[in-house]
C-alpha cells in the first residue's frame, strides 16, 4: 500500500472548497486586470542564495531546502515579493511596473490553526513608484480587493516602520536587542518589552515612548498624539506621511475602512515605509498584508521603490465561511443514454454546454444508470428509445 | 548581492506570456466546469512513499526530495493523477467523481527544449467509470479542450496497452527485458528492439509481431490489420475495444480528429487500457497526454477504474505561437492627476473599471507625469485644473 497521509501543515483542497477558491481567484484576477496590473509567475524553485544573499534575507529556518543534481541548494518558493522584485530588477527592462500574481509559498516552520506551511496567495506589487499618492492607491486597492471577495466588517490597519525606527535611534539599542523589542511590541507584550529595554539600559524618555507604541492605535487622531511624543525627525516624518495618506484616503471615500497602528511592526526586514494589514472581525489573523519596500530590488542591482500587498486566500475562505457568505453548491444536469443513442446523448451535451449550461455526460447507461444518478441526487436527462 | 539566476529547467513567466497563460487557464476552467467537472487541488508537498509505495511507483530519479523537520522524506508534487486517485480513494466518499485540476508538477531529471522540470498542467480525471462509453467521452472532451485553446491542426492519437501486453505474453519476455523493448518501440526504434528480442531468445512469430508495432499507426483501418497479426486474447480484446471507441467517436462527429497508434506504449506503469496523446503539427512533443488507469487507486485501498488526461500549458502556448494564434497585447488607459485632484482621479478610476474598462492609476503627477506615461506608449487621461 502507498502512504495516503499528508505531511503536517499542507492540505488537499477538496471539490466544494476548491470551487469556491476558484471563484475567488477569478474575481480577483478580473479586479487586478481591470486596474491595469499585469500577471507574472515566478519559478516555483529558486536558489537558496536568492533569498539569503542580501541584508533583506529571509530567516533560514523558514525555507524548505533541497539539493539539486548539480549539488546546488534550492528552496521551494518562500516569498513571492522578493521573487517579483528580482524579476522586475533583472528581466523587465522598465523603471516602473504594476504586477499581480497568484502563487503558493511554503514555510518550513510548523504551525497550526490559521497558519499553514503551504500558503495560497494573491497579490499585487507596484514597482518603481514612491510617495503618498502611490501608498494611498495601494491601500485603496487593497480595500477594493477585499470588498470584491465578499467580506464584510474588515478594516485596513496602517502603520509605518519609520516611527519605530525613529524611536530606536533615540534609544541607542543594538540591532539584536531591537529585534527582541520589535517582536514584543508587535504582539503588544509591553511587560517583556520593558524588561528588555531596562536590561539594555535605555533612558526613561526613550523607554516610555517605545512602551507607548502598543497603545497607539485607532482612528487618524492617534497620529496627532504620536506627533506629540517625540522630536525625532525620522519618527515625525513617518507621522506626517501617514497624515497625508489619511487625507488622500478620505478624499477617495475610504474613511470608514482604515485605522492606524504605530505598534504594528512586521517581522519581515524588507519593509521600509508604510505597512498595513487587512483585519476581519472574529478572525485571529490578518487576511491581507502589505507595505512599502523601497530597497528590496537593490539586492538584484536596480533601485526600484515599491509598495504591494498579498491576500491569504485560505484565510479569506475561512472568514467568508464564518460570515455565512459562501455560495451554494450547484450540481450539474446529468445526461444518461441507452446504448445506441450515443449520437443524441453527445449532441445534447454540446448544445447545452454551448448555451452555458452545466452538464455532465454520464458513463452509466440505460434506465439503471439513470436511476443510479438520480439516487445520488442529480437531475437526469434520459436519452431513451423514444427520445 | 543576492543570486538573481534560476536553476536549470524552471522559469519565470513574464507579463506578456503570463497574460496569455491566464487567459488559456480561464477558458479551460470554464470548459471543465460546464462539462460537470469539479476542481480539486492536491497538496504541493507529499510523502515520498505516497509515490514510491506501490507497484505503480514513479521512478525515484524523477522526484525532487527533501527532508522534513521530523526527518520524514518529502517530495515536490511529481504527478497529479496519482494524488487525485489518492484523494478520490480516501477523502471523497463517492464511488464516482469527475475532477479537474490546474497544478504544477516537478521532474528532477534535467531536460531541454520543450521539456521543463516545472510543468504547468491542466487536466481532468473521470474516476469510478469504465467501458468504451467512458473512454470515448474522455477522448471527445480532450478534443473539445484542445479546440477551446485555439489550436489548429491537432490530432488525438490513440493506443491501447493491452495490445502490447498481449504480444508480450506470447513472447515470454521478463518484465525487465520487456521495459527495454517498450522504450524502443515507443520511440519507433525497431533496430534496437530487434537486438533486445533476439538476445532474449524470443521466437520468430512473436518477435515479428512486436517489431510490426511501430508501423501500426494511421486511420481506423490499422485496427483490422492489427487484428490479423495475432490470436492472443488480450491483444484482440484491446483491438475490439478500440473499434468500439472508434464507432462512438464517429457517431459523436470526431472522425477527422483521431488516429490510432498501437506502437504508442507510454512509460508510466499505471496505464491499464487506452492511452492517448494530443499531437500538433510542427511540435516535437505532445500537448496532451492521457489514458485509462484502472488500478491506480487500489494502492490507496479502493478500486476505482478511471480515465483522464493532462494538457501541458507551456507547450500549448508554444504551439499557439508557432501557429500565429496568440492574442495581441492590450495596454490599459492611464489616469494622471495634478496634485489636489485626487478625488476626481480616483472617481474616474472607479467609474471606468466598474464599466469593465482596463485602467491604471498613475502614481506620477502633473503634466510631467502625464508626458512620461505618454512617452512609454500609454494613452493618458489627465485630470488637471479645469478637469
Amino acid at each position: 500500500m502507498a502512504n495516503s497521509k499528508l505531511p503536517a501543515g499542507v492540505q488537499d483542497v477538496l471539490p466544494r472548497e476548491c470551487s469556491i477558491l476558484t471563484g475567488l481567484k477569478l474575481k480577483l484576477q478580473k479586479k487586478f486586470s481591470l486596474a491595469g496590473f499585469s500577471p507574472v509567475l515566478s519559478a516555483g524553485l529558486e536558489y537558496y542564495d536568492t533569498f539569503s544573499g542580501s541584508e533583506n534575507a529571509l530567516p533560514e529556518e523558514k525555507m524548505f531546502k533541497m539539493t539539486d543534481t548539480d549539488g546546488k541548494l534550492l528552496v521551494l518558493r518562500p516569498d513571492t515579493t522578493l521573487s517579483i522584485a528580482r524579476i522586475a530588477a533583472t528581466k523587465l527592462g522598465q523603471d516602473r511596473a504594476r504586477l499581480s500574481y497568484f502563487a503558493d509559498k511554503y514555510d518550513l516552520e510548523r504551525a497550526g490553526g490559521l497558519t499553514s506551511r503551504e500558503i495560497y496567495q494573491a497579490g499585487v506589487e507596484c514597482l518603481g513608484e514612491e510617495g503618498a499618492f502611490s501608498d494611498a492607491q495601494a491601500i485603496a486597492f487593497a480595500i477594493e480587493c477585499l470588498k470584491e471577495t465578499g467580506l464584510k466588517d474588515f478594516i485596513i490597519d496602517i502603520g509605518h516602520v519609520g516611527y519605530f525606527k525613529g524611536l530606536l535611534e533615540e534609544s541607542g539599542l543594538t540591532p539584536n536587542a531591537a529585534e527582541g523589542v520589535r517582536a514584543c511590541i508587535n504582539r503588544k507584550d509591553t511587560m517583556n518589552a520593558e524588561r528588555l529595554l531596562q536590561k539594555a539600559g535605555v533612558k526613561e524618555d526613550a523607554l516610555n515612548n517605545i512602551l507607548a507604541l502598543p497603545a497607539l492605535f485607532g482612528g487618524a487622531e492617534i497620529l496627532s498624539e504620536a506627533e506629540k511624543l517625540t522630536k525625532n525627525a525620522c519618527a515625525l516624518g513617518a507621522v506626517s506621511h501617514l497624515k497625508e495618506i489619511d487625507r488622500l484616503l478620505v478624499q477617495m471615500g475610504y474613511e470608514g475602512y482604515v485605522s492606524y497602528d504605530l505598534g504594528m511592526i512586521k517581522p519581515l526586514s524588507y519593509y521600509s515605509g508604510i505597512v498595513f494589514s487587512g483585519l476581519v472581525k472574529d478572525l485571529g489573523a490578518p487576511v491581507l498584508s502589505g507595505g512599502r519596500y523601497d530597497n528590496l530590488a537593490d539586492a538584484f542591482g536596480k533601485h526600484m521603490p515599491a509598495v504591494g500587498f498579498a491576500m491569504g486566500l485560505k484565510r479569506i475562505l475561512v472568514a467568508l465561511e464564518r460570515q455565512g457568505a459562501l455560495p451554494e453548491e450547484q450540481k450539474p444536469l446529468v445526461i444518461v443514454a441507452e446504448k445506441g443513442k450515443e449520437a443524441e446523448w453527445y449532441r445534447a451535451f454540446l448544445e447545452k454546454t454551448s448555451r452555458g449550461e452545466r452538464v455532465r455526460l454520464s458513463a452509466l447507461t440505460g434506465e439503471e444508470g439513470a436511476n443510479k444518478e438520480r439516487e445520488e441526487g442529480f437531475e437526469v436527462l434520459y436519452m431513451g428509445g423514444n427520445a
